[in-house]
């Protein structure tokens, strides 16, 4: 089972220094409906600042009980997905109490080196076990050292045919979710 | 060599009229950046209206010569790809400029059925000659029907784990873009 989290922090900004960044309406609705599309069972936002998660919520409830509900059911059902916390321990809870275990957590970035776990080693982890996994996707520049040190697995990064690596995370979660469903 | 191109006209409503969409600042800065990942030739624009066009051309100027080329450098490699259109027409006589032939046209859509190009027939096309190949995108509900009988192929939709199909267009591109990699 795939929870995916979306941290605005702790990330680090393009000169490596950890901040919190702000929620995007987009990254919201796009990533919501990649994860319905993929079967994931939860979709967090984390926003230490109450100001962005009342934000978050307010256009959540837009699409679940708003005017939005009706105006486009099918997106109420990629917004039933979304839950805003405010912080990754707060997530790991909510798993835990949903799962009956803590996830086993696995962070993504485009820097990553060394030690990776490959798309087919998580896909065959996923056909094993009924343990849920979180996937922890970064805003900003990506994720503070801090929450890629403890976690359990650090996935192989999204490689395109040269050099370049600068996808949006919106872009990220799309191709990581397809990767690791089970078309191939 | 792989073209891509985003319609915001002709196509549909949620009602299937047609009708010309707006440009979406993410639609150009996430597509640009997953088309540069993943070795697009060229990312058009296709917007009927001269307003809107002056709009995308703005936007990218800013990444192209503005501040934002000295900002994030890696951003204006994205955007050098993007050239904003009035219509499909246009695309093609660009591409046939370019490329030296008249691009086949591929056209996606998630509610495409019967006589559909799968993923791996486009790479192997792709991998055996050196022709241009156009994947066309819609906004809003989709391309209008007469762009999708025009085009030399209909794209296989992508699939998740159910029924659900409601991708945004950018979502679509990356995961498309991915499939179409030799990473598999």
């Amino acid at each position: 089972m795939i929870y995916i989290v979306l941290l605005h922090y702790p990330v680090k900004n393009r000169k490596g220094k950890v901040v919190a960044t702000s929620i995007a309406n987009m990254d919201i609705s796009d990533i919501a409906r990649v994860a319905k599309t993929y079967g994931v069972a939860r979709y967090y936002i984390v926003n230490p600042v109450a100001q962005q998660r009342d934000l978050a919520c307010e256009i959540v409830a837009h699409w679940l009980e708003g005017y939005g509900a009706s105006f486009n059911p099918l997106r109420k059902e990629a917004f039933e997905l979304v839950h805003v916390c405010c912080d990754l321990e707060e997530v790991i809870r909510d798993i835990e109490a949903q799962a009956g275990s803590a996830p086993k957590t696995v962070v993504t970035s485009a820097s990553l080196q060394g030690g990776l776990l490959s798309y087919e080693g998580l896909k065959e982890m996923l056909r094993r076990n009924d343990l849920p996994y979180l996937l922890i996707f970064g805003t900003g520049s990506g994720i503070a050292g801090e929450i890629v040190l403890q976690a359990d697995y650090r996935l192989e990064p999204i490689k395109g045919v040269g050099d370049y690596n600068h996808l949006s995370v919106r872009s990220a979660v799309a191709i990581v979710l397809d990767r690791l469903s089970d078309r191939t």
